[in-house]
């Protein structure tokens, strides 16, 4: 199969529904411009691309969710503006563009954070905008689900001892828990949404689980040799920032080549733990090769 | 009814629950103690007591759904502590305490306020932790009414405008925008929650929303009015800051003899409107009466 095909498909389907979405969104027009600046500057979508894969996996076609999936994109960009602000990591540029709050000032760029984040919860009760009618039992499931990861127990509090350990001896245990935490955490929750959505068994769940959580830690091993290694213009963003701000980085902590071997084992790990699927599996495969093999 | 001790019954049934729930939060302790330090700092529970309240005004018992009206703390906590956040209001106290930036740092309190609306999202979905069984339905539009009304076209959307319209000429249509939307929506919501919940037929639905709008309203021009007039002490946090950042408000654009006879007939119009209620809605009715009173 042809990946880079796939996920440019996929992508044009999330942007399909994003962008009108985010043009007749009714609020006052300076914050709707600022979420839409932030949601439409052009991201990869993983996040929904994961969700609709997953849920191929389990036999569903992805065109029919793509409200519920494209809900995880608005978290995650939400969660790069709150991250970019002066409190935070302080970054001018993000997606090749300047950040939030550097166009729209701090306290919009944090009121687009925060409308972002309930206009997540809000798509994933819609049940109206999918194309196949959703039990509520699993919409009930999802939004417990997306919720444990986004917040004090998942991402925000990865990004919580990130601030912590910034100049603070390596250590590979906090190190684990930040990545788990504040990467890991939706990326898996991404995966497992298409197998809520299926209604997948018990067994297809923990293998998606597992997949995600692999996956998820070596998206973001590869992301921060990527920040070490890259080049601005390729990533959009600023390189060599984990380094000025000390964060605890597996190639700080390990090295460029053992973390980049770490990566290549957890991909292949997360590989395996789909053997059991059929075919329609192989994209969920491919990308998980394609996170090795990115430049941005 | 003796509406004071309604209030300390209530607000100690919500406590109750909260207490011990941030006890137990498995986060990273930081982030646990900058949630729990505002959370905890002793608010009055007004919109939780709203929603217990109109549940009990058609019919239900308020110890059964504690942790959903509980989910209403959250969010109005953490849009305190985003709006004390110095790129916003920039205030040094709250609830008679030094605000979470000052605490934990900005960093800290954006993350702090993030968890909060999130873990709100998470209450929400949870159906275990009720005395009742709540109806999927019920939960799934509960969560898409919350959600907006706590969005860009509720409270954030109301919070933009605010921002946008400092130091801007006295303008009566902006002011209703501001004030419908920063306060009036999460408390309308906060007693329809009390309707969703009890599954309230479509006529008393509408006159739950028409008392929540009319109160809601009423309870910010007195809010504006205490800014004015109140005292620092009393009402835990610093008086006069709406007339240092220029903000528009009723007593600004209109004065505050004409503030307060605004804020009084809209309270005798949101208890109008539940007219055909029983007897069960008198607490509802006397925390209008009591919002006109109160001094902090």
């Amino acid at each position: 199969m042809d990946i880079k095909k796939y996920l440019k498909d996929k992508r044009e389907l999330v942007d399909t529904f994003l962008t009108p979405y985010f043009d007749s969104l009714a609020s006052p027009s300076v914050l709707k411009s600022a979420m839409s600046y932030s949601i439409l500057a052009g991201g990869k979508r993983v996040r929904p691309i994961l969700a609709l894969a997953s849920y191929e996996a389990c036999g569903g076609t992805a065109e029919d969710i793509v409200p519920f999936a494209s809900a995880l994109e608005l978290i995650h960009t939400y969660s790069l503006i709150h991250d970019d602000l002066p409190a935070m990591d302080n970054d001018d540029l993000r997606r090749g563009k300047p950040t939030s709050h550097k166009v729209f000032g701090e306290g919009m760029a944090v009121l687009a954070g925060d409308a972002l984040l309930t206009e997540a919860f809000y798509l994933l009760s819609l049940q109206s905008l999918a194309r196949v009618s959703v039990g509520r039992p699993a919409l009930i499931r999802l939004i417990r689900d997306v919720a444990m990861a986004a917040g004090a127990y998942g991402m925000v509090g990865g990004q919580a001892e990130d601030i912590l350990c910034e100049n603070k001896t390596a250590n590979g245990e906090d190190l684990a828990f930040i990545h788990a935490h504040k990467t890991g955490a939706l990326i898996t929750a991404s995966v497992r949404m298409g197998g809520i959505l299926a209604n997948a068994g018990r067994k297809e769940f923990r293998a998606l689980t597992r997949y995600g959580e692999n996956i998820g830690l070596a998206f973001q091993i590869i992301d921060d040799i990527l920040d070490v290694s890259g080049n601005t213009s390729e990533l959009g963003k600023s390189t060599g920032s984990d380094e000025r701000k000390k964060k605890l980085t597996f190639p700080a902590v390990y090295g460029i080549g053992p973390a980049a071997r770490k990566a290549e084992g957890l991909v292949h790990e997360g590989i395996g733990a789909l053997e059991d699927f059929s075919e329609k599996a192989d994209p969920l495969k491919q990308i998980a090769l394609y996170i090795l093999r990115r430049r941005n």
